[in-house]
């Protein structure tokens, strides 16, 4: 019997089910960590899933927009948290060594003179994008070239997992902006106070952003919203998750950021969020708007709004213990644990 | 000038604060973590707190109570499930060793015949307890006996951080009947479906414990609660508790029935929950309603209800890396950040 591509679907699901509720437990007991262990059995097409190994790339540039003051930090941070990151001494580079995750480094157009270092992967598409506020953040070439780029980076990469982060001042700015245009929604509910604004600066920051939301329709097209407001960073993640997601790899979303570069991949290219695992709920706000209109449910909230990949990274023992539930724990059968207890979960 | 006990930790503590916020993001911006850095600081007494290394310690006994049916499962999966244990099986060995966590099984009162094998740690107490429905569940001696067979056997734990979990058939129904006497609480509040009891099953287990609780006032000691409705392996784990917590250890609290031993640790020695991180939430109703007497939030949060440890295995990463952070993550001096960063944060 020839097997369509939904049976085979069905086939698998169903094989995969038996093999959850064969393993030794109550039926369902372990809760998220079984759809966890579904969805990465499916990405990898196999009965017996691995996550044994994991990485974290960060995608680092600059907006013209932070110009306009809708940051607490000014612009040259990005810069030096590029060094530091190349040090090893930002959170996302002590979580990532912690937890042994590798960790590289991508220059997707970071202002100021081009960074000379033997560890930073060059993909600098210019030193900034322009002032969104006022035009357009980057050129139709820039933002194919961009999503060329990550597309590569993400075809390219050999870990189970693959976690994104990115740095950028401005960016949850450019990431609000790109978000609200994507999904059609008011620009005001996406804003929130990114990596540490007052109350005076969330203001500044909101009447900012709107201006800009004024510029162009209140929906536009996955590519136009990125060309109009995007970062080459946002641009370059999600050709990255779109390349790691066609490798079958399992693409970890981190925070707010990632969540808008996971919007522009699946309105992109469909069907490559069936890779994507949600990591982590940020405190930044307007984050849970943009998860409710990605259908994800997140497996961490810890407060947390830094980026760089963080809640990824903290994430992935999550992955790693859900691929391992299927592939190494024993079943009723094989644990010869007593018939009554098959009997109970019949 | 003498430090006073109150001036040393407040020292110690704005030394942290400091240690913490100069380390290179935005201040506050890593959230829980940065609070669980804190615990685990104050808790080993130092500012660079190390989590490098874990174990698991399962303790395993029977309940006379599961007699009366307040379990899905006969009481010989006790039994069954300590021999996947020893082997290796089952969801607690398999997310071990999937983060590299040792495992180590204590017979705390198993019913039937010794099992006999080399890798399990023998404080056996008795064949199982008493049904605890109608009559108390141990003697005061056996209490003693399994609370100081606890406490040493968490004295002598050697990682940085300490989980333990449990497995016993019936044992939702002894946490939930040792919580309520010891909290003064209703048991109806605090009685859920375990690991798959359905309407009619939860209803017949209300109805039964109903009247286990009616036999003793509504409020009673820890250790006469312990007594009363505890299960040997809820007493020995609750000096475990206590006993990891004076070696400062990192003591991981699990779930429901990990929680009720904390309640009753934190009862019979004031001060030890210091030590306590808690790990996850329970899909088993009542664990809230714990959570809350406990003044406890939770790391995770992923409807598990299967105990053994699987939880605070799983929230372990988590610990380990909020450690790193505070160890190992440079600060706004030592990555030469620029001045800015330091003036946005002051």
């Amino acid at each position: 019997m020839p097997l369509t591509l939904a049976t085979e679907q069905t086939v698998f699901d169903d094989a995969l089910q038996i093999a959850i509720d064969s393993k030794t437990k109550p039926l369902g007991s372990l809760g998220r960590i079984e759809d966890l262990a579904m969805q990465i059995a499916r990405i990898q097409g196999v009965l017996n899933p691995c996550a044994e190994t994991c990485s974290l790339t960060i995608f680092a540039a600059d907006h013209g927009l932070a110009a306009s003051g809708v940051s607490a930090f000014p612009q040259d941070v990005t810069r030096a948290m590029v060094h530091n990151f190349l040090a090893g001494g930002a959170a996302a580079n002590v979580f990532a060594k912690s937890l042994n995750v590798t960790v590289q480094v991508v220059d997707a157009g970071i202002a100021g003179g081009r960074i000379q270092h033997c560890d930073l992967i060059d993909h600098h598409i210019a030193p900034g994008t322009q002032n969104a506020i006022e035009q357009p953040a980057m050129t139709i070439a820039e933002c194919d070239q961009a999503l060329e780029a990550g597309f590569l980076i993400g075809r390219q990469i050999d870990s189970d997992v693959a976690c994104f982060g990115e740095m950028g001042i401005g960016n949850t700015s450019s990431a609000s902006l790109v978000s609200a245009k994507i999904l059609g929604n008011e620009i005001v509910n996406l804003v929130g106070r990114g990596t540490g604004l007052d109350q005076d600066g969330l203001t500044r920051k909101q009447t900012l952003l709107t201006q800009a939301a004024d510029r162009t329709p209140a929906l536009l097209a996955p590519k136009a919203a990125l060309v109009e407001y995007g970062g080459f960073e946002i641009a370059m993640m999600a050709g990255a998750m779109i390349g790691a997601s066609r490798r079958r790899r399992i693409v970890t979303i981190d925070g707010f950021i990632a969540s808008a570069a996971a919007l522009a991949a699946r309105a992109l290219a469909p069907g490559c969020e069936t890779a994507f695992v949600y990591a982590h709920v940020s405190a930044e706000s307007g984050h849970r708007l943009l998860l409710d209109a990605l259908d994800a449910k997140p497996l961490l909230e810890l407060d947390m709004r830094l980026g760089e990949g963080t809640g990824a990274v903290l994430a992935w023992p999550l992955i790693k213990a859900a691929a391992a539930m299927l592939s190494d724990m024993a079943t009723f059968e094989s644990a010869q644990v007593s018939a009554q207890i098959e009997d109970k979960n019949a």
